[in-house]
């Protein structure tokens, strides 16, 4: 027994754990709870049973079925549910009037091909992505309701009321969801993809800083914050991963209205251009988080000849990130983005100048004039093999690519902020 | 009137392009008709209707929302189907039969907050990342039937027989799924998911072979094969985007019985192992590409002097991924895997020489007994600034950096074969 209340008591830590770090998974929770307590006074009081029978049921399955954690997919799916149900509703009615004139035999017949295409068609347009993302659910209801009335109207001879019915309970129950997913602390899609957005770009850029510091200066770091460091490090992962929660939002967002600071139709399909963007650069600090951790050392003259660029080009390259970030979250348009990208931009040059006085270095013969230069460069020379060269060329390589990439999200952000 | 048959006309040209293109979408939809026309029957035939009545509709209802496209998610959703109504149904009875005893005026009371109180919680297991994968379907039929079973019985009398001929509709519905679904042209998750993992690991060798081949000899290819190549090139990405359908139908894949070549419980996580190596190896074919891309241009000599190890770390990589995916698709131990990573990693060596041979041509100090090569690297350093190399050396370590990721993909590949 002690064994079992042990393992309630870890479960109820667990869950206890999981609601402390997102109070609002524990909001939605009670707003179902709430949704269909509600819903049951159908039930429970005598007026309200009276006017919807027996079918009351289907207002609660509504309920069930429909309530989803954001506003966005909440109105997807009522949107769908009623429409899908009206549509079907009508078309079932009509069929059955036909079926039923074509006499006692081959009304299961005509029934049945009717069920078998109309279902077959409503699957196929399911199966097709540019659809699905609008109507999936709504052709499943489609399908459902088609089948129910059409092939109850063989057994239940008050076909209309059937379908007036389900239609009613349908409309109570969405209407009830909508009011109870809007009224109490919404969590809207839109407003979900735009912080994902900008927490992303802070990951980003963190990530970034993280990675060069790294690698230029490991001795410089206290080991006490190493674990935050590696944390900020792993960033650009959740950039990577996030492309299919970012696809949902948009999708949801979509059916939202103005909200905040969102119009209805806010180009939420934009976001899915910064999204995309994003993921470019994070494939590259990949890249990059991959280099530092190679084996192949690179001589510490190098290094120390390149840290000082390479680490400029890092840092402007996240505080520009960091600002379009900011951009992103205020939805103003920012002074001193351009200021920044400039920044970067003579950050990127200046690398590249000193990965050109490296071959300078290396080949004296090409600058006679520079005495002082040349004797350093002899140093270099016979104490550095190009192999070690190669591990810093390609991080700072690497490093003027992710400049690259970050001028294609500003571009986006400034699409964004154009539309 | 011609615009709108010439709309209708476009259309059905389209939906017959897709469904050319995968002939199992016109398969799946043609299964969908038959179930929903088989359980149909339950309705149009007198004996059958007699048995369950007027809940025939709750057969009908599963087999729509029951019936998917894989086995394995098809049977995902009869099990929760199954085991929600169930435990709910039991449930729900039991709280009724408590509720009736705690007088008239609390019977609504218990019953609301019973159904407020089960519904929250319920909705709590769905938010649990680990739950989701397993019972996400079923917490929500759950809810469902609980609130249904529960509020009905306030009004319904038989309530032990509703909850019986619920049961019992269903368990009609989701057998007739998985009869049509199982023996009606089958597509299982787990061979999906298997061939998908195959098919990416041709891509991404086919994406190498084309980004090193290009890089290289861009001259040498005739132009009428560069739309295919293009094509080839790209292959990479969708082993980036595949993170989310692998998933699911690995998740799918374990509940799937024994088919083809697979056991009951094949390790089918091991796939999503396989599937993230290979990302980690398609990020580095990404910053490849960019690097072919690269407006930097490489000087022709350095080019030359790398471009026949270059080639030979990338195609005898790209032979190692084909024949780790002819591994996979066989499932068979393959003798020459080993060989062939042999020889990935002595061109890696090479590769690495005619670095350090590089090195040697720009430090013509350290190589003085080489005359001939002294006299090469005068004329290299007089005309190739280092900028230059740049392009190429970043090009040759992020190749070693490919080389070394491989290796991470055949380890995961023979974990796949010992599990």
């Amino acid at each position: 027994i002690s064994g079992l209340a042990l393992k309630v008591w870890m479960f109820l830590k667990r869950a206890w754990a999981i609601a402390a770090n997102d109070p609002r998974k524990v909001i939605h929770c009670i707003k179902v709870g709430l949704a269909l307590t509600i819903v049951s006074l159908f039930y429970f009081m005598r007026p309200l049973y009276d006017g919807v029978g027996r079918n009351a049921m289907w207002a609660v399955m509504t309920v069930v079925v429909v309530f989803e954690p954001t506003v966005g997919e909440t109105l997807y799916k009522c949107m769908n549910r009623v429409c899908g149900t009206f549509l079907a509703g009508f078309l079932a009615v009509g069929v059955h009037w036909f079926a039923s004139r074509s006499g006692e035999r081959f009304e299961p017949l005509v029934m049945g091909a009717s069920v078998f295409l109309l279902a077959s068609a409503a699957t196929f347009s399911r199966l097709n992505p540019s659809a699905k993302s609008l109507f999936d659910y709504g052709a499943m209801i489609f399908i459902l309701t088609f089948s129910f009335v059409a092939v109850s109207g063989y057994r239940v001879h008050k076909l209309f009321d059937l379908a007036h019915q389900r239609i009613s309970t349908i409309i109570i129950g969405t209407s009830l969801c909508i009011l109870v997913i809007m009224l109490v602390c919404p969590i809207w899609s839109g407003q979900e993809l735009h912080s994902l957005i900008v927490h992303n770009m802070d990951k980003l850029a963190d990530s970034l800083d993280v990675c060069a510091t790294r690698y230029f200066n490991h001795s410089g770091e206290c080991t006490n914050s190493n674990e935050e460091a590696d944390k900020k490090l792993q960033g650009y992962k959740c950039v990577l991963s996030s492309k299919a929660t970012e696809e949902s939002m948009a999708n949801f967002g979509r059916w939202e209205p103005s909200h905040g600071q969102f119009n209805f139709r806010h180009p939420w399909k934009q976001y899915l251009k910064i999204g995309a963007s994003m993921r470019c650069c994070a494939y590259c600090i990949e890249a990059l988080s991959s280099c530092i951790n190679s084996e192949n050392k690179a001589a510490e003259s190098i290094k120390k000849h390149l840290s000082s660029s390479c680490l400029k080009v890092s840092s402007s390259s996240s505080s520009a990130i960091r600002e379009l970030a900011e951009t992103v979250k205020t939805m103003k348009k920012s002074s001193i983005v351009d200021l920044l990208v400039g920044e970067m931009n003579s950050a990127v040059q200046e690398l590249q100048n000193d990965l050109k006085s490296l071959s300078y270095l290396l080949n004296p013969s090409t600058t006679p004039e520079k005495k002082k230069l040349e004797t350093a460069c002899i140093e270099a020379t016979t104490t550095v093999p190009l192999m070690e060269f190669i591990p810093v060329v390609t991080l700072a390589s690497i490093l003027i690519e992710i400049a690259v990439r970050i001028e294609a999200v500003v571009d986006a952000v400034e699409e964004l902020a154009k539309s």
